[in-house]
């Protein structure tokens, strides 16, 4: 099993100690959730982030809601309601408050808390069991192109989908962490993803767990592609939807362009919790949009080690920021989840007690 | 004649002065230029930038060597080779560089110095006009899409092909502020270009002229064109090969691909110094790397009003930056020239000129 260099989330006690990812890369430090509304604070602000990890602290944000305020109906519903008003997006948080609801729900109220934390935990474990076998299943895929020519197997990322973005190994980095393990050669492309650059989370995860990599402009994809320099591309997911069309974060779809245009394999690594069935294809999924502020500023480090935050553009400057986009099915080579990997369209052949 | 709001360009005597580009959007500062090294320390370090502002950029900084070296044969020759050798990429450095020395060479020593500062100021005015006349052709286009929807024609734009990166109204931008002083209504989506923002002065360009606009991460563009909130694409070019592939800022062949998917028109604009019919085509064109450095830190305001630069990630990090990318002609709609619009693979019929 992937050890985590350092704990993206535990449970202390009666509360639960996250990463505070919104200080990384810059420092290492941790955030002790105490309440509610600490819960979906941290994933609001995205002091936890990634789909797993998203679903995983919103399970314990009902555990944390149920101590204060004990084991009634109420309580339940209301922590279910603001925890899933958290993030519009990702699937895995209605998952895991959906999970968490229906092993609560049946109990007698004062049996409700000690369940929260037992099925919360069990959530948080369950994902890193996933994040391994979705390593690998994914292991293959890079087994066999590190067959077919010498040096080190390339491959390009977008976003973070690694360790940092869930419980355990990651989801599009597990198969990449699963490599190293067994001693294959690899150099990860890591996209700067903007507007929030969580590539440079990509970047340090690697550097933590020892892999080479190279970050990238965003821009910088498509001649990487075209110019053969890339031998597959792999990314997490946000939300897939039944016919396979997939919303991951913003700029996904355009990686998938070009691995088209350029001959190179697109992969989707995902557990089965962010897969909605109930979303018949991409269109149906809600896309977040997160403001200008945070495209008009910039997080990084002074000369003097100091975290600041800079302006790029004038305070009242217009600007979009969806926070996803949609690729679809057609461009993805596969998905590859816990169970295996399936061709975008047929994820139901991997899941047939969701098929509808 | 479209009026710049501050002159990228003028001769001041015998000096030159330039907006200096590196403090915008922050600042409005002009450096003049005394010598052949200030000419080419201001085209490397991109105090000027733009492929048409870089060619005539050099033609003056052929004039300001032979002011001080005279107008020898070894000085010419020693500018021609030290303006060439800025940047790689743009073909108008070399258009502008062979002109000035089909207009020098032939002359008396004594007669250079006077026709060179001539010959520049020929290029500088051509520029101007040769973007007017780009605007005014590529005017029709929005008029055309104006007529289509109520509301603002709705265009896309990549890095800054406006008047900042030219002697007159721009390439990419001069259609749009033709249809602005037209009376039509126009929202310009920019991008923010990483990994040098140049989308920021795109922005601040557009602002100046008091141009709707909405900033937008570069990541985004696909999202914003599969969801039908584009009219047109149009950017810039660096280089246009003979069969019309066309180097241009790296990202915009992901953006021309997002516009083939989503049914949005994609179009060049870009002067005759662009074209290179000597080069086949997009596999025939040089691709400007320019350092790990650029990706690895950010420049913005901070909230005294200092600018100042960031770094994003450690100094140590691997980082690949290709400044350009390679449009096949395929995905073109059409090249905006002064001379009309053609499709992208028959620019001959443009050019007779130069049919080989």
């Amino acid at each position: 099993m992937f050890r985590q260099p350092h704990p993206t989330l535990e449970r202390s006690g009666d509360s639960v100690r996250i990463l505070d990812q919104t200080v990384l890369p810059y420092r290492t430090a941790t955030v002790v959730l105490h309440t509610l509304a600490n819960a979906a604070h941290a994933i609001r602000s995205m002091q936890v982030r990634g789909a797993p990890l998203i679903g995983a602290t919103a399970a314990f944000g009902v555990a944390l809601a149920l101590r204060h305020e004990g084991g009634e109906d109420e309580a339940l519903e209301r922590a279910l309601k603001v925890l899933g008003a958290t993030r519009p997006t990702a699937v895995n948080l209605h998952w895991a408050l959906a999970r968490m609801d229906a092993a609560l729900r049946p109990l007698p109220r004062a049996a409700r808390l000690e369940a929260a934390w037992a099925e919360a935990e069990a959530i948080r474990a369950d994902d890193a069991t996933t994040c391994d076998a979705i390593g690998r299943h994914g292991l293959g895929l890079i087994r066999e192109l590190a067959a077919r020519r010498p040096g080190p197997v390339r491959l390009m990322t977008h976003c973070n989908a690694g360790w940092l973005a869930t419980c355990g190994a990651g989801t599009a980095l597990a198969p990449i962490y699963a490599a190293q393990a067994e001693g294959i050669a690899v150099e990860v492309f890591v996209s700067e993803t903007r507007p929030r650059n969580q590539g440079l989370l990509t970047a340090w995860e690697l550097r933590a767990a020892g892999v080479p990599h190279v970050l990238i402009a965003d821009n910088a994809a498509g001649l990487l592609l075209m110019r053969g320099e890339v031998d597959m591309v792999i990314t997490g997911a946000d939300r897939i939807a039944a016919n396979g069309d997939t919303a991951n974060k913003v700029g996904t779809w355009l990686k998938a362009l070009a691995a088209q245009a350029a001959g190179v394999p697109f992969y989707i690594a995902a557990p089965h919790s962010t897969l909605d069935f109930a979303c018949a294809d991409g269109a149906a999924i809600p896309i977040e949009d997160r403001g200008a502020a945070e495209v008009c500023h910039v997080r990084g480090l002074t000369p003097a080690g100091d975290i600041t935050e800079l302006a790029l553009a004038p305070a009242d400057t217009r600007a979009a920021n969806p926070a996803f986009d949609v690729t679809p099915a057609a461009l993805i080579r596969g998905i590859i989840t816990e169970r295996g990997i399936a061709p975008a369209g047929e994820l139901a052949r991997l899941y047939p007690e969701h098929e509808r």
